[in-house]
């Protein structure tokens, strides 16, 4: 079904941007939605820009968002980021470096903009083994979004179409996504995952971020294009 | 119970004011929250600023929103502004100055304010009646908002507390509104309602939204202390 319209929540990092081949494979025209939100470098928009170039987005929309006005994570310049595994991430607790209601504030303008785009289709990179930390990337989080956004807009209410949150990486390993993405054909060396990259532009090899990203190329077998310190 | 902190949504309209003055009533803490969305005029951000230090707001916060990135409502400069009755709210169908996914990205918002507030209370002034065309004002929309938000946040998952959406008047017409407000001592002189106010400072008496508040004020048999035309 050529010409269908999806609305892809674009960051820039590996997640995202296999979500949007994983879009575009199914064949949807993509409207690409990051957001500007006071991230500690301008690097991920900057992916996200190429990302978005490179994959063909019919749009690439770049909000700005308040978020540090409201506070309370790390990945915003006032709390520090962890480093080395110190939990977060890693897989206990809830980390430091979860956004209060994040891909909720992300979702609802995925929302707003595909009602205006009269596309019935949004798609998220979400992944809930490696972020069991984030209540915001479990299934059930999602198909509650799914249920409230189907209730708060005009097609959900008219009836004329039932919107549909994917999130196709949900349950994959990020080995798995990895693998995913290459069989894509998807360029990962455009994409970027590092919390705190070097001044020579490496990304850092330590955070949390980095970590996970080395463990899933080297769990896949594949090489990670991105140039990385240590 | 004091010093409970609640979130209140605050536009600086009749139905906020009310809404803010029940969380007091109820012995809330107020956090006063309200968007800089590309409104037509900045009118609605000093009332709410009026109305936020005249009911002791602990924090009044106004976060920018790019609403008009996306486009698609009246509320914004791009779309004209029904007058007359001509459908919108005055009962029939879904208006023009429904705002996409508008209470979502609000609410959203409120949300993540209130968890790192640590509060599990969040206000919002929707009214089902007098707004039966906007899909977000329903009380199905806002129970599964509630249900999604409690699986979104870490207070949700890690069962400390029971995120609350309170919409007090969501049953309400506007007399009824009107009344509350009153027997609650609110200076509803602070509000504003119309959209497209006159050159003099006059609200226009036109809108659909001063129609409505004419109606409320006239129903109830209070005496509207905004100064309007016509």
């Amino acid at each position: 079904m050529p010409g269908r319209r999806a609305v892809v929540l674009l960051s820039g990092g590996l997640d995202s941007t296999t979500a949007f081949g994983v879009a575009r494979a199914e064949g949807f025209e993509c409207y690409a939605l990051s957001f500007d939100y006071g991230q500690r470098h301008d690097r991920e928009l900057d992916s996200a820009r190429r990302v978005a170039a490179a994959l063909g987005a019919k749009e690439h929309l770049v909000l700005r968002l308040d978020l540090r006005a409201i506070g309370g994570a790390a990945l915003t310049p006032d709390i520090p980021v962890p480093k080395g595994g110190s939990g977060a991430e890693m897989g206990t607790g809830i980390p430091v470096t979860y956004v209060p209601a994040r891909n909720t504030i992300f979702l609802s303008h995925a929302l707003a903009w595909a009602e205006v785009l009269e596309s019935s289709d949004i798609f998220i990179g979400v992944n809930a083994l490696d972020y069991s930390g984030y209540p915001d990337c479990r299934p059930e989080y999602i198909e509650a979004f799914e249920r409230m956004a189907n209730l708060a807009t005009k097609a959900g209410v008219e009836g004329r179409t039932r919107l549909h949150i994917h999130a196709p990486l949900i349950s994959l390993s990020k080995a798995q996504i990895v693998r995913r993405g290459v069989e894509l054909g998807l360029d990962f060396g455009l994409t970027w995952s590092c919390y705190e990259p070097r001044p020579d532009g490496r990304a850092c090899g330590r955070c949390d971020s980095c970590q996970l990203r080395r463990k899933g190329f080297g769990e896949a077998g594949v090489r990670d294009p991105v140039a990385t310190a240590g």
